[in-house]
């Protein structure tokens, strides 16, 4: 653990990313010693501070710090939080805190490997996230809704929950991001009005652009979703999980997500 | 500063306060070594912490701590945030985490005694904020809103900022409860689908029963509240404040909310 660049577990109680969730964070996955796509987490860190207005700290500085951490810890999972800071009391951000760094490193958990092979049950969330076009797409850290989606369940056969948003449209897992294969083509949610935008689904469109799959990005609910060919969740941590079984809807042949994922995969290496 | 009943500034960045603003929170105003209806405000942290499934810590400890620390500091700005705790990584709230218990002590920020005389000049935010009925009315740490909300206006003669959803309902301050007065009654928003629901909102509909004034909490516009015969915004800190300027219009006379203002300041002592 690395807090301001140096060795620490602690944060202040008047950091503004405790307050108010004012700040926001990246999970990547370190395999011998490297972090794998750090400089598209650090673009979407960018991107998603300058939504905030928080000063994104510089990719030199953070890649130094994430180099220390990877000598320690040179597999596992890697939690990047960036924070405004600490400020005044009230909820206006000041211009003057220097945003907070917070790196984190856990063990990679123990996923069946079925899973990403056979595939795996999904659920559909009762929850229905809100649509809050000011901050769709951001990781941010005001996550009370997947954690109130993720407690909906104890079964650990399931592996991931779908979020629909107020309207119906199909939106994300609750930590992961959603694909359907339709007639060779591949269909990802709308991300304007709220979800997270991770890595992995820009992955996803970069080998969809380059292997001449046709990929767009809109809404769609659940009917559409349950008469797809094939679904499929992706995000750093998994890599891609094709659904096996959703709704009373069961799949088995994945051949497009098998596609994308052998490129997932390779391209760790 | 008070973490976990121990003197002291820092929390875990393991805490899911921090990663995921998964807790709930309350400030009160502590007068000559009393921290005015500690009660109420517990009874709304009760609320809030079952409604996020986190275990509310005891009244007895709590004002235990309270009591320590208001002896170190009898007067100011009290902050009490409860966190579901340490857990395992990832969204699903675990059984297991002991909640924690922050508090944090502040000067009383210093308002122009003539806003609560004269009445403040609002301004209506263009952030609109997201309906999730199951988070609506808690005092949670997910307040991205609000900051974002906060960050629209420089202007120091400008006490706060007028909120509104998405479909274009009133809801309150970007800090405080909203009151509109019509023909001798008074009318609050509906908080069933976003907002947060405050103690003074609380203490102002108490008075209206107790005075046998009608009081309704229902879904009204911007047009409505701009017509009214008098606005007011009530929270723990800032007490009632009169709105004297909103948009276009003005005004002048507070003959209800001069009884209210007088009625919570009474309660104080």
């Amino acid at each position: 653990m690395l807090v301001n660049g140096k060795p620490g577990n602690l944060i202040s109680i008047r950091d503004r990313g405790l307050l108010y969730g004012d700040g926001v964070f990246r999970t990547l996955r370190a395999i011998q010693g490297k972090a794998q796509h750090w400089l598209l987490h650090y673009q979407k860190l960018q991107h998603d501070c300058a939504a905030l207005g928080i000063a994104c700290p510089d990719v030199a500085l953070l890649s130094a710090e994430l180099n220390d951490l990877l000598v320690q810890h040179p597999d596992g999972v890697v939690k990047l939080i960036v924070t405004r800071g600490e400020g005044t009391r009230g909820y206006p951000p000041s211009i003057l805190p220097i945003p907070a760094r917070i790196w984190d490193v856990s063990a990679m958990p123990d996923y069946p490997a079925d899973w990403a092979i056979y595939g795996i049950k999904a659920r559909l969330c009762q929850l229905r996230l809100s649509q809050q076009p000011r901050l769709a797409g951001i990781k941010h850290l005001n996550r009370l809704e997947n954690v109130l989606a993720a407690a909906e369940w104890e079964d650990a056969d399931i592996a991931e929950g779908v979020l629909l948003d107020a309207p119906g449209n199909v939106i994300e897992g609750t930590r992961s991001n959603l694909f359907l294969v339709r007639d060779g083509a591949l269909l990802t949610p709308d991300l304007s009005r709220c979800g997270v935008a991770g890595v992995q689904r820009e992955r996803v469109m970069e080998w969809a652009a380059a292997h001449n799959v046709p990929c767009r990005a809109e809404q769609f609910g659940l009917a559409e979703l349950l008469a797809a060919d094939e679904i499929f969740l992706v995000n750093s941590i998994i890599g891609l999980w094709p659904v096996r079984e959703l709704q009373n809807r069961t799949w088995s042949h994945y051949p497009i997500a098998r596609q994308v994922q052998k490129w997932l995969n390779h391209a760790l290496d």
